[in-house]
């Protein structure tokens, strides 16, 4: 079915990504594994691989197939349509950018790292600011080798989430923050409270047989992955080899187990590429918001729900009977779904987490657009603290400089994890309409009906359509926010504001 | 104080080398970490990593220096010399061989793992030698191909032990078992015997933290290096990150320790090359069997030792309290250094070890020389053993197809193991006579005496010399097996002869 030089496309694409899933790994151990003095080595192993990589993936013969199969006398097949158009994508990318460009920005990435690493230490964003300008005028020029100069803030989302816009999401945002402001405000205003230091001393042991259970029982396939520990959680690799990690507090035995579903999600994506295609647009995520939606989805609109823990509880309880004993099962569930907004994103419930999403984007997208100065960040950023979350950071090591991503160059990524949760909750409602019995398949134990849905719909889907139409075609609607307040009004209306 | 070719020459070098670590470390991941269905993948990378790191060691560039370097105008410096002189070796090798050989030893020896393995399963001898035919007959290219077709085995042992010949081996391994059998018989028919199942039930957590806590101690320094569990234990990586293994067994807390002990000799090694010269013959092991000295040396002359049981006994005792109760001290002593003929090598006690090794050498030998057809390989190891070992195998599985090696055609291989246990006693007795007092250390638990002796005497050494030449100036005297009979007779005698 595949042309010849198709098929050598794909080998030569494939042999690019053999080599970034050695890389991957490399990263993988050097956050579960790697002993102390051993970094200097590590960071030169990863150098070299880079550079291996780099002339894998810019392999001249790449554009020669990609020209030949461009041709316009050539009608593709939808499938190699789809392969072609990652595969330009990507080669675009690799060769466009100069290599002394590529140097230049990983050297001022690691100068800036550091900088910001010091600043935050020292509360001191005067001293990382001329970091984050450089980096800002890093990407404009990135932006302007890939021809993007007129809208370089758009690039970078694209870069992310394929197809979409500042201009899109910032209508979405717009709309989500109107609706879910004032919800926030009632949830805290009503006389129910969350208490989330119920459960106090629950051994690692037990936490890590726990969640192997959850976890398994979701479908992560153990026989091509592994959960490890590191210092933040993750999920790496690809499907033929998929490791996620967690970390473990006796005093919080609800992190582990959420960061672990949440990494569960990521991974049942991972493990329902197609393998055959790994490597290229019919093996490859949609982009970052459509990977969050499946981590999302498993973790808030599944294991955050009541029929997950008529499932899970009393197993809970059996491993925990001590630390549960004096724990109703509402207390429970309320500390599940506990709200409470704080001005530290990585800390923050989902129901807030979006604000703080919305206030990133909209800085970002000031600061590409011109409208504000790096040095006037902190200022704008308590401003926004202030309306978004009701909340004023007192130093900037709890605001403007409390996240790593821009010391890296990392624009236009912060969107992508609330088109997750906002393409998560529409997919919920779309998979609960073609089986209106989700839930109960849940209370049985059995969540292998909701993980075919998203195999068939998203997972085997690969990236043949960017995150715009792949939501459009499985829910028939535009992706928007009215599915994610419609999920949060009735998860937290009914425990809140009931 | 290095020339500019010389300069560039450690630069091409350490590049392979540092592709070596990589693969290595896919190595090490696959025995310790990787989930049983990720294995395809894993093969996938191994193979494109070997294909990267050929082409990175046979870099055209690298011949250009050699000649340059090798020019006898220009006289070099000594350690220049040595380092062309190791570049010049692994050239050859990596640049000699075919690339359609290397491509046929591979697949064949993947061929020859399963059929061996098969056969070892159905105690099946001729359905695996053709495999083994194939296997010498690809030995004899390759020493064809490398200018040692007269002396194929001699250029097999090289390859493990540089300079060394299987006549020098062989005069050696003569004289080993004239005075090895006897004394195996005596002990034998002592009344002392040794009770090896005197520890049952040590938990897991117990044995991981003495053996971490006495191979700290020893000197292994876990900044820069790891220890876990894999089926077989082993020692990988280079000093930059040393990776252990171990394994473990509740009813056997002696096996976990040694074999801990052992690969702690590997690493300390490792650790102790000169890191800048890593990839070079300056920072480089003088051959396995150097390797296998330092690892027999912390494990045997040091930990099967009075001095060494006086220091770690005690807290034996508290971690093992109960397991520990009704044994003495004395049986302690006696399980650690206890004697038992076996038919299997790996099983096999220090002491008779050897004679495993001395039969697998004069068959190799002779089925080299063509004295020995490969069908009549069954019959020759029955007698070998009964002579040597005075047990006759049942059966082959427990015979000649015992160990895997062969399999790999991993020809040569079997005497550095007992040229180990030789130096190692030789080492021994040179490190006592330059500071008598090493087993008071032992007993106040400094170890760092020794370990500063091997830093200075071999480790720091790299490859500059031989094994043959670096025993001749470390020891004074030409290696041999009287320093091994010796520590044996002293060791053994006492406990069993007294």
């Amino acid at each position: 079915m595949l042309s010849p030089p198709a098929t050598e496309l794909i080998a030569k694409l494939q042999r690019a990504q053999l080599l970034y899933t050695v890389t991957d790994l490399l990263g993988w151990d050097e956050q579960v594994n790697l002993p102390p003095a051993s970094a200097g080595q590590r960071a030169e192993q990863l150098a070299l691989m880079a550079e291996l990589q780099h002339a894998a993936a810019s392999d001249p013969r790449i554009g020669a197939l990609l020209a030949e199969l461009e041709q316009p006398s050539a009608p593709l097949p939808a499938e190699q349509r789809v392969i072609v158009r990652q595969a330009r994508r990507d080669y675009d990318r690799v060769t466009k950018l100069p290599a002394d460009f590529v140097r230049e920005k990983a050297a001022h990435s690691s100068h800036a790292y550091h900088a910001w690493a010091d600043a935050k230490k020292g509360n001191d964003f005067p001293g990382y600011a001329p970091f984050l300008e450089k980096h800002l005028e890093l990407a404009r020029r990135e932006a302007a080798y890939l021809g993007r100069e007129a809208a370089p803030y758009d690039y970078f989302i694209d870069q992310n989430d394929p197809g979409m816009t500042a201009d899109v999401i910032g209508a979405m945002f717009a709309e989500l923050k109107r609706e879910l402001v004032p919800l926030v405000r009632s949830i805290l205003q009503s006389p129910v409270k969350a208490r989330t230091d119920l459960l106090r001393g629950c051994p690692v042991e037990g936490q890590r047989a726990f969640l192997r259970e959850v976890t398994e029982r979701l479908g992560f396939d153990y026989q091509r992955g592994r959960i490890d520990v590191s210092l933040h959680p993750f999920c790496s690799g690809t499907g033929s080899d998929t490791r996620m990690t967690t970390r473990f507090n006796v005093d919080e035995p609800l992190d582990a187990l959420f960061s672990s579903i949440h990494e569960t999600g990521h991974g049942l994506y991972e493990q329902g590429l197609p393998a055959e295609f790994v490597g290229t647009g019919l093996g490859m995520h949609a982009g970052m918001g459509v990977h969050e939606s499946q981590s999302r989805l498993w973790e808030n609109q599944v294991a955050r729900g009541r029929a997950f823990w008529r499932c899970f509880e009393p197993r809970f309880r059996e491993i925990f009977a001590a630390q549960t004993a004096a724990v109703s099962s509402d207390e429970l569930y309320l500390a599940v779904n506990s709200v409470m907004p704080t001005l530290i994103r990585v800390d923050a419930d989902e129901v807030t987490y979006n604000l703080h999403i919305i206030l990133r984007f909209e800085l970002e997208k000031k600061l590409f657009a011109g409208e504000l100065a790096v040095r006037d960040l902190p200022t704008a950023w308590r401003a926004a603290s202030k309306e978004l979350l009701g909340l004023e950071p007192a130093n900037d090591r709890e605001g403007v400089l409390q996240d790593v991503h821009w010391s890296g160059g990392a624009f236009g990524y912060f969107p992508s994890y609330c088109l997750g949760n906002m393409m998560a909750a529409q997919l919920w409602y779309a998979a609960l309409a073609a089986r209106p019995a989700l839930e109960d398949d849940f209370a049985r134990g059995d969540f292998s009906q909701l993980l075919a849905w998203l195999r068939k719909n998203i997972h085997s889907q690969g990236r043949r359509q960017d995150m715009g139409a792949l939501v459009r075609s499985v829910t028939g609607a535009e992706l928007s926010p009215k599915a994610l307040m419609r999920y949060l009004r009735e998860r937290y209306g009914a425990l809140y504001l009931g």
